[in-house]
């Protein structure tokens, strides 16, 4: 599918201020798979929809997780979690993108996985650090990425998790196990 | 086994200083099982031999480890963590000690666990709040002691998982499962 397709597809999902942070996270994942050697085409998709489901209503994606048979801690963790996976599941049926390696950088934007593909890397560190983002420790971030993309993951992953504790708001167990992997893989 | 006689088998396998926290974890942990309702008996017992394996050599820890089929993540996520299940061991073959309560809460002193006893955490917090205890955020854990332990556990474990995180260290997934249990458990 091409990009203005895709994108247009998407404009008519979200509201402004989501589709603007749509047009920045692919802005900046193409950036980053240029230096990072990342396909181009994979990148531009799975930055354009990985938000496609974020507007669904909750109720929709529990359902939507239950049906089919989704990690049931998705329904513990904070409603937040939901639309990655949901947004991989829809994508597929709706969209008809049928990638792995798209549908999985979706699937694990916002909560990361031990092992993740260069791909996935680069869609997440795009949703943390794009051009409208604006919050503590975000300018760090942007500055490891340039030099190495583990770095920015490590960092943003711990200021992910020391957030949610500040809040007193449990953590996806997914989340320290993709810190881990990157630590342990480095020592 | 009396805690006079308890002490001074400790004081023979520990430093000075080590010894000297110890009775601070004691003294601690004896108020704090007045305040929570925990036998006193096991309270002692088990602060007294909290780091009885603490300075055994680490390969000495690690062999115990792999011949007495421990959790394998034990020897990937830092020395540090080593101590308190070969603790519990040892404490049961050397000293004779049989009470499962005591050696769980030896055993679980270092990393915490999903679903802790009330002696776990009266060990856990101890060994955190004693008064030779210095550091960045030990006053606010002190006073959560005084009202609940489970936001005093809360808190220290985020404290925890922050300190570890800013020197790029791994972090134990028990300690974000005795977390996350505790924050899903209040909502």
């Amino acid at each position: 599918m091409e990009k203005d397709k895709a994108l247009s597809i998407v404009k008519e999902k979200l509201p402004n201020k989501r589709y603007v942070h749509t047009l920045g996270v692919l802005e900046t994942a193409v950036n980053l798979a240029q230096k990072y050697g990342v396909d181009q085409k994979k990148v531009e998709l799975a930055a354009v929809f990985h938000d496609y489901a974020k507007f669904r209503p909750i109720d929709e994606m529990k359902q939507i997780v239950v049906n089919e048979n989704m990690d049931d801690a998705l329904l513990l963790y904070g409603d937040e979690l939901l639309h990655g996976p949901v947004g991989a599941y829809l994508v597929k049926q709706e969209i008809g993108i049928n990638d792995e390696g798209v549908l999985d950088a979706i699937r694990y934007h916002t909560t990361g996985r031990p092992n993740m593909t260069l791909l996935e890397k680069v869609i997440y560190i795009a949703d943390y650090i794009e051009p409208n983002r604006c919050f503590k420790g975000v300018e760090e971030v942007r500055e490891l990425a340039k030099q190495d993309i583990d770095d920015a993951l490590i960092t943003s992953i711990s200021n992910t998790v020391n957030f949610l504790m500040k809040k007193k708001q449990p953590v996806f167990p997914a989340t320290l196990a993709a810190y881990n992997y990157l630590i342990l893989k480095e020592e």
